[in-house]
């Protein structure tokens, strides 16, 4: 099992968390990828295998550290050391401030950011040993700025921005590469062809971000040598307005 | 009661807190000040009554929801219509990403972040049918980057930071000055007196923050004409290294 | 002449620089004021005269070393200590990339930035060891970011932005107040007038800035004791969208 | 003729400039290199020959207008369509603001800045009528703050900075890829071998940055499909603090 190396993918649900585990896979690396629901990895799961990638699906809940926990505990039992870890869970919610429950706010942050941290401690106490690892945050238009509506939604995404960096400077003299690649833009997912068709249109002119072109900058991400790390990028198709 | 004006200052036990209910007391506003427990605001209600103004007290945790809705209800009820409101908890712990515990992570957030979105919501909704009013929210150095060991604290300013963001750009149409003052720099507490001794010898040089100082600023802030309002602005000491 | 004190205004021509000159003339402060040609000086310094106040005009190419060496030694000399500077020239222009001729884009840096480091470092050099003074330089929106059109003025105003925190980390802590105010929005100008009247227009309804409370801002920034100083605020109308 | 592009880069003198080269011409681009002494070059072409690349070397003074202007047409008519401009001069010096020339304050700037500026816009006339092009430019921390001791230095940087960004709004939606790489950390050069012996001492552990890491940074940007394309990116050694 030495040589074996897993990539833990929080969040493989959308598009850009599968375009990652399959980019990775294709280099040898073992998927290891969660959504709330493990049937719905199904199709994933089986599309790394058939590219001859091995793959491996968890239904969990990434807001609740038990689960969280024993999740990277088993990884690292069963399947190999993890290698790199991605959050990718998103929870792009707009709401008036006044219309915004107590519940949404806490639930937005849960999932955006908490989670994030736990993904990132469990991850950091099994690299640290090592002295070698990655770990990326996938940061998003919000991480940068607050905007009307988006008090919840800016506000996970701006704290798992200041955990990323955290990490990152505490981190990166030990060894582990944590980085925080700002997606600016729309992607190409189901969630903006139902319901931003007409950004979705601008899917012919490459106005809409392709999850593999992500994908790759993850990959050369984690490629970088220690002398030239990269912690913040940004991501946008040339036709966004920024 | 109708030309009477309160302030509520939610965190009103460290020096800046009181300093800014003092400051607008001073101004003929009525002083409505929290903190966890009750007992701890005699002193500074007994010294704002002693200087003329008016000054209420309430013990209240912030963090929940009920009791935020309730104290602002009360105070708009019984008092006077709330014209400012000032965000005043800090939350500032250290550890290393792999001994920060669920628990702290979460009650930072909750101190440092959710508190505030409850406070300002609350306000937001009383102040928006009057179409006038002031929201501040205090922020630290952390606020904009995280660091070493400051996972938790970072993650809830820079939350709290988006959540302004958002706000003032929801807001500031209809008239509610929401703004976002930094407090960069060791601060005349007691807490910094014990912890931070030859930061605190400084004083003598005005090489840390006075609580007036802040209050002043926040007070300007206040009485700004709507043509010119500042969102975020930083205060620092003239030694402070930046 | 001792308790005499100068505030020195470098581009008094529009209405922020006058507004700022006589706020600080009703303080006491002798204005001296400077643009290209001293005649248009003339009824701002008439105004300032008749508030009470005393005011010197200077016609004074800012651009140019020698002018603005004697300009500072002669008002040190004949009239009063500068205790505060104010760089305020602009030099707002829009033009595509490939039509900004190597001549606009110097004379834009010019007048925008050099100009601003002749009247700093001048500045810098009397009131050094004094150990104490004010010295403001005028921010705008494209001082913090670039923008289609903007190579030239963005060009300008970032790199006095980057002068104003070089010499606020190197002066600070020998007494000197290094400040940058940024005005993010339209200001009550002929300029704006003229050219934007749909802009203009909201001035019924406050929104475009008064030169009048931005010099309010520039006297509190100078008002701030040593224990909380202000490097970077912000200031634009509450229906400006940013 | 055809299917033959060049790759400029103003600036080759440095370590990191001749990597750049190397690398594209490595790929098939014609390597068009340029310094003030084209004497100096000849290691370089020397270097990018051996290794089966073709290159050009140009001794040539960025500052003027018409040595750019000539330069980009004499490639463009005799070598090959430019299809990858990079600038990469610097201009770091470090003098206390009093003792800051206006003579040093202008030539770092016509280094750092200007000359970026007449690279850019001519690079810009002839890649708009192809609809395609990535043109570079080199950032450092001084871009992105100023620093005690940097005034000229950090002025030129931001305000080259702020010409990137603009740029890049502009000429993004019109096929050209402007990106602004920030170098953060220092690079394997002769420069700090010489000055900062301590500082170079740490290569051992990969702690200064290979110029060839940021070489290859440079041609995945360029590599990058339009859809997701980045503007601002950052390299840093896994022990350098920031």
């Amino acid at each position: 099992m030495t040589d074996k190396k897993a990539i833990l993918v929080i969040g493989a649900g959308d598009a850009t968390g599968g375009a990652i585990a399959r980019r990775f896979a294709r280099e040898g690396y073992i998927a290891c990828v969660t959504r709330r629901s493990a049937d719905k990895l199904q199709p994933l799961l089986a599309q790394i295998r058939a590219d001859g990638g091995e793959a491996h699906g968890f239904g969990s809940d990434a807001r609740k550290e038990d689960e969280m926990v024993d999740l990277v505990a088993r990884i690292e039992r069963d399947i190999a050391p993890i290698e790199v870890a991605v959050f990718n869970i998103g929870a792009n919610v707009r709401f008036p401030i006044t219309e915004t429950t107590a519940r949404v706010y806490t639930k937005v942050w849960e999932m955006g950011c908490f989670a994030g941290f736990l993904m990132g401690r469990e991850c950091a106490k099994v690299m640290l040993p090592r002295g070698r690892g990655t770990i990326l945050f996938t940061g998003a238009t919000a991480s940068l700025r607050g905007r009307e509506g988006f008090s919840a939604f800016a506000g996970a995404k701006a704290a798992l921005r200041a955990l990323a960096q955290s990490m990152a400077r505490e981190l990166w003299p030990r060894g582990i590469h944590v980085a925080h690649p700002v997606i600016d833009g729309a992607i190409d997912t189901e969630f903006i062809r139902s319901n931003f068709p007409e950004r979705y249109a601008l899917k012919d002119q490459q106005g809409i971000l392709d999850p593999d072109s992500i994908a790759e900058t993850y990959w050369q991400i984690h490629q970088q040598p220690r002398n030239a790390w990269t912690h913040e990028t940004e991501l946008r198709p040339w036709l966004e307005s920024w």
